[in-house]
């Protein structure tokens, strides 16, 4: 046995939330969004889970090779089209299809009409105020035109900024606006809505919805509470062991610059789980961990964090865990944590958390 | 070519770091701490830039199976020994030196020695304050006196909690007062410093270092300044390219959330790097990066961030990089711009990032 750290996917739960996702936009093809590694899950794991997706939608070229070399027959979307000029040719060998976002993307795929006799899917994105990526537009209109006389088969596509939020400029309403003063008399299949769209702005999902974060049953507003009772089930546990049991008097302080200072004399367990393997250092005291089996009557129970999260360690108060022993099972986030609420006590969200899972960090996918 | 976001791994610098080590502890051996794939450098990174290193220290035993599978003939020490006692076998067959710091442990190993015939060094661990790891001062004589009676060659061991700080307790001083008495009469060998020890502790090296951040040229401390005078080079250097490049109107918002309004009509640059590579979300506006030849001279030039850092890209304020165009290189962090400066404007320290690299980021050693 190794450092008894470990992930775990489950793909009944991949499965139950793209079932969600049907029943939430049911005349909306799915692209289930697998960038950065399925968000820290592994491409294998999705491959199980979500097999039944209309196509999965990324970024790297190398993992849509990798999903064609493992048989994913079904479309694959590149989120943010071609890095490069040369990676036109592979990408049409591997049948995706492509967001086209910049003029100098525009370029490429003309000057490769040429030579070409396949249809391509491209999604061309029109920028409705994200600032990020997509053409202006006023450019919009004619990147559509120069796109359709060189024989590519287009789709509008755009992306929300704050359908997560409200009181945020610009809003979904705005940027819904926007799109469809650009897009109107342009014939063409459309996709909007990300994960926080289809939750809430049933009015913008289009004919393909983009659901990323919801997929790994993970909240988009940051917020647990906000997806409790939409049903959706997080795929990813973090579990590890208790490997030690500190002793503090009253008054000795733990772990690096002796944030917690024991107010009584206690016992704090010491998880094998730190910062290297993606756990938020920026957690703070209070940061809950569950400890299996762990309270007076053997049930499980939260413990909270005291002390700094170091690189490879963390500290809980073992105060309302009398059953705690070298070897008691912990979740870091999971099911009985959410890893949105591990969130909050960093000041970030649950997308970063999991995608930041380390490579050191076992995955089991069951 | 894939997405342009590559680290680049300088072993030069380590071998510069090492012998900075050297010149600060010329009469200590050197464990060059390893551990979570050498803070995000690779393993294969330091058999080459490390390799005149006295040991390597590190968690996993698979880790320790590498190095040997790869031809590392030293020493190696398992910082936080086994974590079960079926590692026992494994870790003597690789010659590993274990640390010891729990009850358990000692048990594995009173039970062990009589199946061996092989001298095992052993480093054990007082908990001389810290309190996360290690025997506390009253059940370390003892400790100390079993493993020796089983027939295991001792060192002594501790670890400080705030080497990098002053006004914070349990200060050097405090811990060393405490190892001193336990260890009185107790005729080992001992290794004490880490990183900050070495640098600001010079009593208190003991006959074994442990420099972990230092050999990554990051500060111990978290503020590049403490560290520049002392001459350590950073040996991750974190590029990539602008891919596209927005033209704003005074007034509107960047990315998730709106967080950054242009004052004025600007241009920014949309950056191939974000928290799924490893940078941190938490970085705010002004945090800098790096663009190559952007300045209206033609030279390197720091433009600030401006928005959320999103999953795949960050943005930045172009107005003083008049040269900058897509395809221009930017350094997110390396010798340009230090990543204690990124981690300082995320509220954690470089220790954290670097360990964080993310896998999708392509690794080339040089």
């Amino acid at each position: 046995m190794n450092r008894p750290i470990i992930a775990t996917i489950h793909t009944d739960a991949f499965r139950h939330n793209l079932g969600r996702i049907r029943e939430l936009a049911p005349e909306s093809k799915i692209w289930s969004v697998v960038k950065a590694k399925a968000y820290g899950h592994t491409l294998g794991a999705v491959l199980q889970g979500l097999e039944s997706t209309d196509g999965f939608a990324l970024l790297d070229i190398a993992d849509a090779q990798w999903l064609r070399d493992h048989a994913w027959g079904g479309r694959i979307l590149l989120l943010e089209g071609l890095f490069s000029e040369q990676e036109l040719e592979l990408a049409v060998k591997l049948k995706c299809d492509l967001v086209i976002h910049s003029q100098k993307q525009l370029e490429w795929l003309e000057s490769f009409q040429n030579r070409s006799n396949q249809q391509i899917n491209v999604f061309l994105k029109l920028n409705s105020g994200m600032n990020r990526l997509g053409f202006k537009p006023e450019q919009y209109r004619a990147a559509f035109h120069r796109l359709h006389a060189a024989g590519y088969r287009l789709h509008h596509m755009t992306h929300f900024a704050n359908a997560d939020q409200v009181e945020r400029s610009p809003s979904v309403g705005e940027q819904m606006e926007c799109f469809e003063k650009v897009t109107t008399g342009l014939d063409a299949p459309c996709s909007l809505a990300n994960s926080a769209a289809i939750l809430w702005h049933r009015n913008a999902l289009g004919d393909w919805v983009r659901p990323g974060i919801l997929l790994y049953g993970v909240s988009p507003t940051g917020v647990h509470a906000d997806i409790v009772r939409s049903d959706f089930h997080p795929v990813m546990q973090l579990r590890s062991e208790i490997i030690d049991i500190q002793e503090l008097k009253k008054g000795d302080h733990v772990g690096y610059g002796g944030r917690y200072q024991a107010p009584e004399d206690m016992l704090i367990g010491v998880i094998a789980c730190g910062y290297a393997d993606g756990y938020p250092r920026h957690a703070g005291d209070g940061t809950p961990v569950w400890v299996e089996a762990a309270d007076a009557q053997g049930g499980g129970v939260i413990c909270p964090i005291v002390g700094q999260v170091s690189m490879d360690m963390l500290t809980i108060d073992l105060r309302g865990a009398p059953n705690a022993k070298i070897g008691s099972i912990v979740e870091l986030w999971g099911s009985e944590v959410p890893v949105d609420d591990v969130a909050q006590m960093s000041g970030t969200i649950g997308y970063e958390l999991i995608c930041a899972l380390a490579q050191r960090v076992p995955v089991v996918i069951k």
